[in-house]
């Protein structure tokens, strides 16, 4: 049975990613380790071919066109080799011999993106926001229009920056969602391509989501390899190879338990509640400071940093001892990263509030 | 606690892959779903870069260079996208812009990474077995002294046909031992290049294990995707991207399992028992017959038909009833195929073989 709130657990998990995942969702999906729908089995030791898993891919296919809300003419494919696979996936399947793409570069993540596509064709970077250390989404680009297609990334993980709307495009919008997919409602017919690492709203690390308009592939004449191919893929049902089998149970799990809870509407509001609640804190709080312009701001990873810097380390004490967890900023950006994903309670936010107030009023 | 010889289930589990696990590591995977480490946090929602899952992965990677005898100066990777993208990748990191490669084709399998090669480069098939329905492995080929390197593939899954001994060979050798990895002995140094994707003998779908002499790389001077350059990987300890977590793990408790039994010489011996019973009982048996020829032998996958192709329907039927689950052949062979990987425990082998003996008894 997958339903309910998110419920609380002992430690406030915050990490960053692979982020927190519903308990409900990981009781189900411990138990199918042992004996996977009353076969006797283990999910882990059946085979891939047989009904039990064709049902699973198929039903976890099924709901990302739903909650997506994806039109006739969308693929939904689920692949090993993680986000930074699609990275080169896309050009390859896109980027045409004589054509170029265009990126925007808001982070770590569009940084690798572009690289990649660099490596398969003409690839030109046509906004960024690396002169303020990425602390805004840049707005008011222009688009061209023979490129082949836009790639943007709609939330910045390291930097706590996400696109509040999306560009408006006339050519082909291709986005990495990896860190904020199914966290708020979007139309993806706006989209040619959405992919997405699993590991922090849809499921565990080990498995990528790809949804993919069919009538733009088979356009490049590239050689590649087969395992490269989304065509190939999309003809053997997204079971060319042997797919990542138990990430893509945990990942249709974490989506049923979505759907069942009220959906994307239902998530948004919650997620916009947890990062109201942080966000207020922050600008009210004396001792600490956003790092992102405001009108940017992430609703999935909150950025922000002592006043004093001197004071970080004992912050981090507090926080451990409160069981905090996860809350370390990256290296690039440095203070703290609290990390809001679907599943992570609004009363963690609150644990991570009180502990904020407690400081303030005794070291402020 | 990871130990005992693999115990008894109801259902007799034969599937050719993903295959039969311990029930001990289920039990301890199964745990870890839950509450890892007694971090009162799933494995499926922790950071890969904290020390928990790091000290998973260097585990992984070292119990492979124990159990291979590997020496200094090769680097163990677990990887996603599975074999098939090692397909792709072997010829992309070692066959040269003005080298070839050499391949044994000894089934589907071997195909597949001649396909991929031909993409990437000269590649010629040296010998094949093609001419039988892959019935036997090629044997007395001469080894071009030029080519970059020579592929084989340990065993054949699909035709039921493993080398017993391996080619002798002054070029690198490349093995795909998805199918039989850490079922025998081997002298892992007589290889340049190992891969296995896990879902076998070594855990469940979603990773590949690659072990590759480090002195190979770096010699074609490709322009390749980021992802598919064993280099990168191996400059950041199999952590270039968000491995694959869980699979990761569970391949780690089905390895410490191996090894706290006695290791390669522990389960070669118990192997060789499983598939001396089985193919006696085939060749015993006036109704039934093997596929393939005898020195060729798999002890991984027995395959075998009905002497009276009629009655397949009749012997499936028995079969199941019998609880012994997976025993189909594929359709490139057809009849049966009882897959005897490391976990299968001999009471499965046995139970095939008395549900043979009843049904000649019966109809023969």
């Amino acid at each position: 049975m997958i339903s309910n709130i998110p419920t609380m657990t002992k430690v406030h998990n915050f990490s960053a990613g692979p982020g927190v995942l519903p308990a409900e969702v990981l009781k189900e999906a411990s138990q199918a380790v042992i004996n996977f729908n009353n076969l006797d089995l283990s999910l882990l030791e059946i085979s891939h071919r047989g009904k039990d898993f064709i049902d699973v891919m198929e039903e976890a296919r099924s709901l990302v066109k739903e909650l997506l809300g994806l039109p006739s003419g969308y693929s939904v494919l689920f692949l090993g080799g993680g986000a930074s696979l699609q990275f080169g996936m896309v050009p390859s399947n896109l980027l045409r011999a004589n054509g170029h793409a265009a990126y925007v570069n808001t982070g770590v993540w569009a940084s690798k993106a572009i690289k990649e596509s660099k490596i398969i064709g003409n690839t030109k970077v046509i906004a960024s926001s690396e002169d303020k250390n990425f602390n805004y989404i840049p707005k008011g680009f222009s688009i061209p229009n023979d490129a082949d297609y836009l790639h943007i990334t709609s939330n910045n993980t390291i930097y706590g920056t996400q696109y509040q709307e999306f560009p408006d495009c006339s050519i082909p919008l291709v986005c990495d969602m990896s860190s904020d997919i199914f966290s708020r409602k979007v139309d993806g017919s706006k989209f040619a391509l959405i992919y997405a690492g699993a590991q922090k709203n849809m499921g565990p690390a080990g498995t990528t989501m790809v949804a993919v308009r069919e009538d733009l592939l088979g356009k490049t004449e590239r050689k590649m390899l087969t395992m490269l191919d989304y065509s190939e893929h999309i003809k053997a049902d997204s079971m060319y190879n042997t797919p990542p089998v138990y990430p893509i149970y945990v990942s249709m799990l974490t989506m049923k338990w979505l759907k069942n809870n009220g959906g994307l509407s239902w998530i948004e509001k919650l997620n916009n509640e947890k990062a109201a609640l942080l966000y207020n804190e922050i600008d009210r709080n004396s001792m600490f400071e956003g790092t992102t312009e405001i009108e940017d701001r992430s609703k999935m990873n909150v950025t922000f940093v002592l006043k004093n810097a001197a004071l970080e380390a004992e912050f981090a004490k507090w926080a451990k001892e409160a069981n905090l967890s996860g809350l370390p900023g990256h290296r690039s950006v440095g203070g703290f990263r609290a990390s809001l994903y679907n599943a992570l309670p609004i009363e963690s936010v609150q644990a991570l509030v009180d502990v904020m107030r407690a400081f303030e009023a005794k070291l402020g």
